[in-house]
């Protein structure tokens, strides 16, 4: 049993430095070219799928739409749920991860963006920025949607669904290709090795490269890897840890 | 209650003036903006979906991608189904239709086109355009899918596919946009218009142009319009019926 996840290539707004969260911006050129790239390498190594999820946000869903156009998968189900969404950063969308850390200093951007359970500025009720009054959220029940996430409410709305929806398709014998955000997979990867909320802070998952889990028929993880060149990973993964610093 | 209707834009195939049928290739650039034209035309008059449905084919998956990203709309769910394929053209796949046109006759070719049930010569059982022999149907079952259709074998799947899913949705208040093909959407048009077999084989459906039905509660339809410009709607219909044409 395999399981494939990939975080979507750069956004428009990892460009700029700014906190994104649920804001649905587009995948940058370089982001696009990240996807693509993705999909060939899934193509070259014969990967194959019979089901792929993603979010609402459209950085992964074209992240998606590029890897199976590559892989001339074009015709598979997707299945799009706000469950694997970005961590909700709350009042701190669109503010620019540098001058948020001189504001508040470093140390405090760090423990917003990589502490387990402390939560960011909520949004209020009004805010159009509360999925609550967003359009793409209508017919999800309001109680449900968050106003701001630690990771912990991230990986609290993550793994169940994991559980439900994903590892079903899975158990029933269907190749699962997920392509989501870096706390909706760092959620997922804290759960499928084991890790404690001490082991997830440091985790960084680097964009456009699909990240292998081979599992035993018990559900047991057997087997993870980055496919690529090393080398390309490696700094991918230091630009991820890098973007909370003021320089 | 709405239904609306795209088929999809030129594809590299339309423009070389081949038979396509369930042959995959995708949109030409003009197809990409024809798509992009629908998507705008769509926003600008307010429409909204909350499901779409589209083929196994990727001309009319990247003509609903298109129309989705223009309207902001990415996030919504897409059902794909083979049962909104185009017409199977059997053993006519990839032959140009002027040249089939010279060779049996400008008739002929009519009858193949616009006929209602008689069938194109059928692929063989080894053909590897046979849909039995191809990665996109490996989990459909084999009996079901066809070597050759006849209009009459299309309306065949379509139209209970519509009855027992589409509908379904409309009637539970979903409002549903369907990105399709020429042949599977004259079935719909037969069908909803309740046409005869002869009626139906001189309707031509434009590329790219919104087909909006409006529907009493009762499921009967009280009003249909092509959404856009007149005068460039009804030049698109005319080159649709030329294409069969020797010049």
């Amino acid at each position: 049993m395999k399981l494939v996840i990939i975080r979507h290539g750069e956004s428009e707004w990892n460009k700029l430095n700014l906190f994104t969260g649920w804001t649905d911006v587009d995948l940058s050129p370089k982001g696009r070219e990240e996807a693509k790239a993705a999909g060939k390498l899934l193509k070259e190594n014969e990967f194959d799928f019979d089901i792929c999820y993603t979010s609402y946000l459209k950085r992964a869903i074209h992240t998606l739409y590029y890897v199976l156009d590559e892989m001339d998968r074009t015709w598979l189900p997707v299945i799009k749920t706000w469950k694997l969404n970005e961590r909700h950063y709350g009042a701190l969308q669109g503010l620019n991860k540098s001058e948020t850390a001189e504001k508040y200093g470093e140390d405090q951007v760090k423990i917003w963006r990589r502490s387990f359970d402390i939560r960011p500025p909520k949004l209020s009720d009004e805010d159009e920025q509360n999925p609550k009054n967003q359009l793409q959220y209508r017919n999800i029940d309001k109680d449900e949607l968050p106003f701001c996430e630690s990771l912990k409410d991230t990986i609290d709305r993550v793994i169940p669904y994991f559980n439900d929806v994903i590892r079903k398709d899975m158990l029933a014998g269907k190749r699962v290709l997920i392509a989501a955000h870096g706390n909706s997979i760092r959620s997922l990867v804290k759960h499928l090795d084991h890790l404690s909320e001490s082991e997830i802070i440091d985790v960084n998952i680097p964009t456009g490269i699909p990240l292998v889990y081979d599992f035993s028929t018990d559900f047991k993880v057997i087997n993870k890897y980055y496919l690529g060149d090393p080398d390309i990973i490696k700094a991918q993964m230091e630009q991820v840890a890098n973007q909370g610093k003021t320089k």
